[in-house]
């Protein structure tokens, strides 16, 4: 046990206190675990768009002052009572979305959508007694998605963390928490493409590159990447990207120019964009008989799905995901295990790094569109 | 070989010489197959809607005098040139599409969309030599989708006869043809449940109710038939229907009332009416994190399927299929044998009988609802 076990715990932690102004690094007050929770010690945490989404407020109800961060590595320092999967020491990543592994979902072998631990974007307080563990000078600051890996030590329920090989180099594969994660997984989890199919994905920022990079594990004979900025394909053909398409090259839709490139339409697709118009044409890209379109980018609340329903009826199949199907506490552990054995890469999708201290130049790249991923090494 | 090997046969057939007017049986002449062509002598046949749906021909370019008919079982009286597969005797299905095993759809696990054989309707010829086999007087008589079973003679690509257990008794398994095995594939190729899983079945026509004998075979716990007429529910019982839903009877979608009977939605749905609403309905009734639903019913050519994607994103699975994707030669012989060790029920279908010279009795049994299938017997 460690000698902070039960106390509160004062570290810095970058605090947002106002929508789209610069994280400032405060001391804050982190209190001990409660029942089912666990306090972990972040070593390396990275930016993910959703951070920026929520930190920038426009599209939700503002809960500020929060602390962000969802994407990390940890140690864990404590645990609070009833806890008997973790103990300290345990590496860790937090996810943003759990697995209470009670719940018709978590018994379900197809799904992930946990009851219990779904990700909840408005909640900023912990499950068990709708209080906050961090606060400065008394005042309460608000959780984000259950992590809050902006802080060196967060609380988070034990069914949002998964426990890793304590060999696995948590600045690397912290990038494992989401995003990676989620585009990994929807081709290798959802699509499913069989060796020497082709894959077409829309989307060339981190979650498409993701999926890409599983369509290189799966075998894909081709890898059609498709986006509207081309300053992206030079990149992405570390990823395993073999072709490249820009829908402003062309006067006809992209899913007409995809089934010309592949003789009816590609074997499976991806969409990370969540714009709804590449959704459509993620679906309607893939081949009659045995294609599959999968939809990884989130939409905005006011859009709508439109499709001929004789594209269905000619046996295609469109189905979403959620985190790339990955439970987190059942599979995020194997996924660490595939980069540890070299089947898959991570360090491509690590393009920059930045102490603690310097976590508003995490924000700068990535609203310039600058980085894939940047690490934040909480110790400097 | 039979005698009448290589000549012109002169049988009764039943033509249909102008849309919607009752068919007259004549006396036609029927060529002899060409290559890769078989003549089929049809003992017993049955109506589906889609010859009523042709007959009519309200929504498509007419093609006339033609010979109605594709659901039928027969014994091959000749072959052509190349036929290795079938030899006089055998007992065959004709089927509306075909099974070349040459095409990538062929050799394809996953499809049944044959390019060669796929099905065509406004097609009235053969495929060689773009001629009709059917004549009465030298006046040429069209063919529908390659079967043209309404005749006591027929001549049927090989690619779409499945040849099957000869001790199969042909007034059941005639039924096998389409539609039956449209809505039982449906269910067990594509729903395919899970033993105790809840399935939501729109429609108790023929295709529904075979889709719900699906669910049955496939142990589904409950079975849960959806029509907008509620007469139809007594005889769907007999199919495993456990419970019945007019979407008539409620003011909300029928969707929220499935979802409020099953704790969030069904495991599986299938849709077998056409009814674009019914289709959206079908997808929003399964339940986040598994559910599947499967389209089967053929729609306007104006429809559009329009759903928020946030309901694909919440992993559930929306799929289209064709012939319940079986692939007539490769399978189909299966599907009856399915019913020759009782495992599949087919004699409840079978709800009137006519001999060939009532045959438009059988199409007002269907055209006011009184018949789910009406054998017509050809040697009376």
């Amino acid at each position: 046990m460690s000698s902070t076990a039960g106390q509160v715990i004062k570290c810095r932690a970058a605090v947002a206190w106002e929508a789209g102004k610069p994280l400032v690094i405060e001391e804050v007050e982190v209190a001990p675990p409660q029942a089912n929770e666990v306090r972990v010690k972040i070593l390396f945490t990275s930016l993910c768009h959703t951070d920026v989404y929520f930190w920038e407020a426009k599209g939700q109800t503002p809960l500020f002052p929060r602390i962000f961060g969802h994407e990390a590595g940890g140690i864990v320092e404590s645990v609070g009572e009833g806890v008997t999967d973790l103990k300290p020491g345990d590496h860790v990543l937090p996810v943003f979305t759990g697995e209470c592994k009670e719940c018709r979902h978590c018994k379900s072998k197809e799904s992930n959508m946990c009851d219990l631990l779904r990700i909840n974007t408005d909640r900023g307080v912990m499950l068990s007694d709708g209080k906050t563990r961090f606060s400065k000078n008394g005042q309460p600051i608000y959780h984000f998605v259950g992590t809050s890996t902006f802080s060196e030590y967060t609380v988070v329920h034990v069914g949002c963390l998964a426990k890793i090989n304590p060999a696995a180099p948590l600045d690397k594969v912290c990038v494992l928490s989401c995003g990676i994660s989620t585009g990994l997984g929807a081709t290798l989890n959802v699509a499913k493409p069989k060796k020497g199919q082709s894959v077409a994905v829309f989307g060339m920022g981190a979650v498409g590159l993701a999926a890409a990079e599983g369509a290189r594990i799966a075998g894909a004979s081709r890898i059609i990447g498709i986006d509207l900025n081309s300053s992206r394909f030079e990149e992405a053909k570390k990823f395993g990207v073999t072709e490249f398409v820009n829908p402003k090259d062309h006067d006809k839709p992209v899913q007409q120019v995809i089934a010309q490139m592949t003789d009816g339409g590609v074997d499976r697709a991806v969409e990370c964009t969540g714009s709804i118009q590449a959704m459509i044409s993620a679906f309607e890209c893939v081949h009659d008989g045995w294609g599959v379109a999968v939809l990884v980018g989130v939409p905005n609340k006011d859009d709508s799905f439109k499709t001929h329903p004789m594209n269905l009826l000619n046996e295609r199949t469109l189905k979403g995901t959620f985190f790339g199907n990955y439970k987190p506490r059942t599979d995020i552990p194997d996924v660490v295990e595939k980069y540890m054995n070299k089947e898959l890469e991570l360090d491509k999708f690590i393009t920059h790094a930045v102490t603690f201290s310097e976590i508003n130049k995490a924000f700068e790249y990535m609203l310039h569109g600058k980085s894939i991923r940047c690490i934040i090494r909480m110790d400097a």
